[in-house]
């Protein structure tokens, strides 16, 4: 194992990770399922500073006609792809018993991971990997609960930090799914998708789970036979805060999470679809965006980055062009017309160009 | 003119506009008053395959400060940063009088330009403009009218576009910012404001505007002295659909842009901050995110992201780290044997290491 | 003129308009098409204090009907049922063109009045009745704007009165009605429809209104052959507030009314369903219920009104009964047991009586 | 007990309870504290075909108060009240713990009684109430369970019978309160509170209750010492709904009750001030009124309810009168003019009469 270690230290100190930070950081993607496939994306055409460099997968062909997509290395199995001296970084989105392996072979070779939840399938191989890190020094592995990415969890975070509304009594938690896949088990429930929940208590109020119930009403005729859905799960966090997540995966539509805090002196409820809604004295209702950034900042975004794409592939031009902006030029002067005058203007644009 | 727009035919042979698509493009930012710096910041370390190379400003200091942030060149003659062979594309986001002259400049040497609305601030300028990019033969100007890039309004004109609720009869807008800037004038809230509503209402029904009309009841007392704000707009497209704009600069807080399209089986109100809100024969209401993407797609592209400027800083991890995936499967695991015993389970998760 | 004052004079004398209050007032209703049947209904069954004794219509076979229905008296000539000295007060629905008539009359005779809108079809008439009751010197005339009777409608005056929000710049309205009756014309639109919105800004503002202006845009195809609907009306107040109206009377399904007021420093919307809902510098958003008597106050008079009413009728109940009463004890009492034990506790409520 | 018996059973036979349904139910209210002067003021001025003749307190004082109030006779003893031959039918509003007698007597004197909840306070006396109405041979007591009289219950109680969206799965239920009175104990939150969750339960399922828990997580700061507030309630029905309950009485604001169905195809949210509000594959939303009856029906009711009180009281008038009939003419007649003409029009009322 030294080698790789050396190799790593070599490697990091070229990589922007300890090295230049202005040089790419060059990923590979293990596991290409669609999670897998949809990071390989969003690796190789959205996220600044990073460069995909190869995809890695069990099944072979699947590699290859991925990696074929993104125009990168096809590596066939996912040890060799940690090994590999051109690859600073990874994203594991491997299926779940596969981590524990994948991830200790990371932190071995010393590259930091992004691990899609769970971590591992069972405390034991998760302590592990924690001890594991602890060992080697250094902060190596992030785990894929990306709610806390979410701008209301964010906020919500914020506004139970604050104390604002006193200490928080309850979350009351709802998790459904329009299907499962086939032999999604009973216990899947709990370990692929209550797991979100459990994050999302402990990120919300700093404490720790210290004690759960789950409890399971008769089934929906819509379950696969001998799949115990819905379930109810009650949890109680360190300070007596008490829990309850329904989790519901064959409501057979849509997709729906939702999270009430109930504290002292209000409730606020995120995954309404409309941001904060927050019950306090002050009656029931939500914030306005301050300003146009806040409203449009994505369409920002996505204007510049969909600019940037047009002009490299050579085309120029991927929105509103010049008679756009001409029309609404010349409407904008008829309408000051108006303003003077008070009159009705006609807006003759002439022939299109 | 013939050495830049040579220079440029060799140049954007290299640059991926028409060459390597796989080498960034080099953009600068003409003008870095608020809207330009926000578009330099986007450019450096958000939009994937752009590289932010210079900043240019008629202010020297503002320039160089700006640059220095960035780490980029600073240039201070804005039509020197257009004739720049390291600069393979503009952000124009000076005044809107001085963009027909950089915008010219900019066709002349065959660079495509991202340019702020307004186009320029007349239509016989902007016709101009229009006139110069067809001589050129090449499409090299795109507008800012970034609400074309926001999903509400793409889901409203693909709405209409479908026919479904029949011919648009009303489109009520209504455009309320806090407050304006100092020297803002009564033709400013058409030609500033305004303008994104006329493109708005361009790009949801396919047509263009032939007639307007402003109103302007009495002001509101939070108005500067002589300002006639707000405004009450009626515009009329060519098949005949009314339109409506209040048009509102200083309410005093807030930002507040909403559309609401009535056609003749229904009516659609975007701008709620809830998506789409339909009302027709099946009642009020909105859609439900399908899949989990949907929801939160965004958490995920800003979770990659912040992973990977952590990992290129030499942090290895921005979020949930080992001990939140052991923590979850520690409770996950509690979870599934409460679920099969019926009971409650307490969780203990040792030392935290 | 004398006689039927005089005896207005001993009537009222006896009748509680001015007599024993404790007597009901004895209605006839004129007019029982649609509307007329609905104000039958509600004086017969739910108004307290007066009594449905005549109904009276020009056709006289559904007066015969309407009168069965109720047990009262058929008047077929509308105007012996104001002569009528068993009636005290007259509820007027007959068509508009008749009212100007009718309500004379009643004003003759001294005879409260409810008048159905419009008061009469043109100003020149009801100024006539504004004339003669100025003469009578009593004001014996309500005419039926009810939307001063909603609640919503009722806040948002006094919110305006307030001057909290400061002056009113706009009120958008709109008025939507699935579809017209037969040979409704687009002069009907504004009389009939347009006719509550008028009083609507004349009760909200408390100003009256100086000028309109009617656009007609292009009719949906839903409208009869000739028919122009919708259209768009925009009205001035005496300070200023510009009002505009939707007005679209054949959506094809449906009821929709709705104001928004706009002021200097905020606006609220009624007519969504959900009481007012206000944007302002503290956000958007509406009132919670102080308590259970703002929340259920109208469960409680209508469970109020069919108790009484079963008990009348001979059937005693009309609602939960005791055994609801004991069910719930002893769940409840279950449920203290649980608190005290912390256990689940079986409820058993033996053999159903 | 000969002698009540045969007086109640002269007595039926002329007070419209069997007897001539066109006489008044003449009421005492017993209890005036909040609720039954509540009850009181509702009889005397809004209830039709009933009147309220008595009441009765064990607080003569109060009693006397009541009674001057609203013009009845005050009878000290509710044991008397019940037996009067002037009293019909009685409302029990007096405390919890005298309801077992109250309710007893009243049967046993053949008189209808709407008891206000709890019907008692412990299983056992509710119990023999109702072997003791059984044992009467007819339906005398109606409990106060007034929630099954509001419509949002109603329409979610309709819809879950329908089987529209399978089979009931969960029912998530709030009940806060602001604060609680004096004394109020730990399980009063249960007797007093829940009690009308659990009768929700059974009216919407239309199953009994047959197993609950109670877990108490730490209490409120603004909860008096002592009391367990807030409280979480899990309880099951027959087919195996399971049903959670928030019940939290210290709040600090307002009033706020609310229920989640889940069921196998879908969710509805009742409890929001804004109709039921359901998740389904047709997306989220709720229903649009058919027709201004909907809309405005209970403006309709209030208007005439206050007309006649205004014209019993000599007033004539209580709302719009003749003078906004002629405003309101005289603009759409201007309106008129202008949708034919396509010019702005111009008001004028004439002086004020």
């Amino acid at each position: 194992m030294s080698a790789p270690t050396t190799t790593t230290t070599e490697h990091s100190a070229r990589q922007g990770y300890g090295g230049d930070p202005r040089s790419p950081l060059r990923v590979a993607v293990l596991g290409v399922g669609m999670m897998g496939q949809d990071h390989a994306r969003r690796l190789a055409g959205l996220v600044n500073g990073a460069e995909l460099v190869a995809v890695s997968d069990v099944d072979a062909a699947r590699t290859d006609a991925v990696a074929a997509e993104f125009g990168v290395r096809a590596i066939h199995d996912p040890k060799a792809a940690i090994a590999d001296p051109e690859v600073d970084a990874l994203v594991i989105a491997t299926p779940g018993f596969t981590h524990e392996d994948l991830v200790l072979l990371a932190i071995e070779a010393g590259k930091p991971v992004l691990c899609e939840k769970p971590l591992t399938t069972a405390p034991e191989t998760s302590r592990r990997i924690v001890e594991a890190e602890a060992a080697s020094g250094r902060r190596l592995v992030q785990v894929g609960f990306m709610r806390r990415f979410d701008a209301e969890y964010q906020q919500l975070r914020a506004l139970i930090a604050s104390g604002e509304l006193g200490r928080p009594l309850f979350l009351h938690c709802a998790h459904r799914n329009a299907t499962t896949p086939p032999n999604f088990s009973s216990e899947m429930l709990m370990l692929d998708s209550v797991v979100h929940e459990v994050d999302v208590v402990r990120y919300l109020t700093g404490e720790e789970v210290v004690a759960i119930r789950v409890l399971a009403p008769g089934s929906t005729s819509h379950a696969p036979e001998g799949l115990k859905d819905p379930q109810f799960v009650i949890m109680e966090t360190e300070s007596g805060t008490l829990v309850d997540v329904e989790i519901f995966v064959n409501t057979t539509f849509g997709y729906e999470v939702r999270t009430e805090l109930v504290a002292e002196r209000g409730s606020v409820q995120i995954g309404l679809g409309v941001g904060l809604v927050r019950h306090s004295a002050a009656g029931w209702g939500g914030s306005i965006p301050r300003d146009f950034k806040e409203r449009f900042g994505a369409a920002y975004d996505t204007e510049v980055q969909r600019w940037v794409d047009a002009v490299r592939a050579g085309l120029g031009v991927d929105g509103p062009g010049v008679w756009d902006g001409y029309a609404a030029a010349a409407v904008c002067a008829a309408g000051v017309q108006s303003l003077r005058s008070g009159e009705r203007v006609v807006v003759d644009l002439g022939a299109r160009v």
